[in-house]
């Protein structure tokens, strides 16, 4: 449904399938916020022609270990694929590689592209700028950085990566939204109100207020981090450089582990780890220790085979954008 | 004085450079806790045929973008010093560059090598594993990871970088020894009691208790990504996979930002940035933004004017160790 709405957004073939391959994906391991509620936004993108349905990423320049790759204002999944295949093929031959991706739309979910690096072998990093103003590094009384995300993935011992993927904010503005529609108050230490200072009422958010990054002066480092290298590299300057500043500045890096550790190797030791590491909460009845990835594995087991549920409003929004593209789709059901 | 003393504890004067001047470094730029206070940490090394004193570091492999280091059991800085040469040369020729090193013990300050490589134009990240499990990952009820640090440089506008350097536990091992020596309780958050239980008793640190990774469960994935990634390509293993572990597993990734960005163009944005966000706070008196290494700038400022203080306990300590080689160095002053 969603590859037959991309496509009556004017998308090629091909493209629409990584797009909603891409959301669909995202919707399977658990993360809806960036599954198809998505395909609106993006339908309000195309009305503003930010996104150009079928425009084709393209390489401005390769060389070496590193490729520049352009988004063209299109789809950001092809660009973030893209650039992960070329950041790939250098780390197979040298031993490591990078691509770097200006003029780049929403990319989705970026432990996706990570991922896809990890199942041939490698280990990979990737971290995008985001646009808008909204987190405020630590000591900051208002919004200065995006949201942006840092993801870095291992290979696991049957194909099963260890996928690490968070944002550098402390809460999702997601969340923040829900707290408010249902009149709720946030725990507090997440948000700032417009003056900068700490509020657990969700409104302030939206009246100019700020989440705040995760991790205190270590997380808001490695946000700022983000911020600036991301900006620096794609082009897409920080956001509080530049008020109309949109997209994702993407960077992705892989290293071929085969160069120092053998596969056979790799599996025993990532083996060993990871039922050490589940053991590490066994003698506390009701916690555990889950590795990055654990999450979205159980969830794609469990949704693939229950299914994936889609909350009404989402049904709602995806069913008017395809019928304001004219495609005819069939209900949810 | 670290000079003499580290070469008569058997080093050729090069690598005894090297090791003294990064050692006097981390007093200059104010984290004493990497200072020469580690001379006596090292003395016990030696004697233990831990630290091979005149051992140099070797290269292992070198192919396209990669190379592989042998600290050769010896001095840590000079291995770190050989990865962070070979990452730029390969990052000058191929836009990328990456150095694992093995064998390796104490590396120092982490930030330090990061910053090198932005001095000369680099986008750089390093991380290690760092042996005895001493953070209770999140979820978790007991010591399962180092403290694992991460760091990450941008070159500056006028020759100052922009430098991270965070541990991922949440409070330095150094700090909850001192609250024990003093006394003190710890503020609640940041111990973990025998039984995995949260405590503010510094004392239960060394009953076997943990330190917590910072950033809940985002830090928590990223100490745990670091653990694994140096354990695999460096050989050092995962702390919680063997007992006897030790060193630094060290990995250090340097790209050209000269390939996406002019410096000129560089330089603008990276001011343009600076400014921006030490006005993030300017309206709430009293606080400030830093970006990452202006604390350090700073203190290297101040003490390259007034000195470096040196605790006297320190003092005795060096003076202990010189004495122990045979070493006559003058009294501190």
């Amino acid at each position: 449904m969603a590859r037959r709405v991309i496509e009556g957004a004017g998308a090629p073939a091909d493209l629409a399938k990584t797009v909603a391959d891409s959301l669909v994906l995202s919707n399977l391991v658990g993360h809806d916020s960036h599954g198809i509620v998505r395909l609106d936004e993006y339908a309000g993108w195309i009305r503003e022609r930010r996104l150009l349905p079928d425009a084709r990423p393209s390489i401005l320049a390769s060389l070496g270990g590193t490729t520049h790759v352009s988004g063209s204002w299109g789809w950001g999944q092809p660009a973030a694929l893209l650039a992960v295949e070329r950041a790939g093929e250098a780390a197979r031959q040298l031993g490591i590689g990078m691509a770097v991706v200006s003029d780049c739309n929403h990319i989705g979910r970026l432990g996706e592209w990570v991922e896809i690096l990890a199942a041939q072998g490698m280990m990979a990093v990737a971290f995008c700028n985001t646009g808008s103003p909204v987190v405020a590094p630590f000591g900051a009384s208002r919004p200065m950085l995006g949201t942006n995300p840092f993801a870095w993935a291992l290979p696991g011992e049957n194909g099963q990566a260890l996928v690490l993927d968070f944002s550098t904010a402390i809460v999702a503005a997601g969340k923040v939204v829900l707290s408010a529609l249902n009149g709720e108050q946030l725990p507090p230490g997440l948000l700032l109100d417009p003056n900068g200072l700490p509020t657990v009422d969700p409104h302030e958010l939206f009246r100019g207020g700020a989440l705040r990054a995760f991790g205190e002066h270590k997380g808001s480092g490695l946000a700022i981090m983000i911020e600036l290298s991301a900006g620096l590299l794609t082009g897409v300057m920080p956001a509080c450089l530049e008020a109309e500043q949109q997209g994702n500045g993407t960077i992705v890096i892989a290293a071929d582990t085969g160069r120092f550790v053998s596969a056979s190797d790799r599996r025993r030791i990532v083996s060993g780890f990871r039922a050490a590491m589940h053991s590490a909460a066994a003698d506390r009845p009701g916690t555990e220790v889950l590795l990055p990835g654990d999450y979205e594995e159980r969830t794609r087991d469990e949704r693939s085979a229950g299914g994936i549920p889609v909350a009404f409003d989402v049904q709602r929004a995806v069913l008017a954008v395809a019928e304001s593209f004219g495609v005819q789709v069939p209900e949810f059901c």
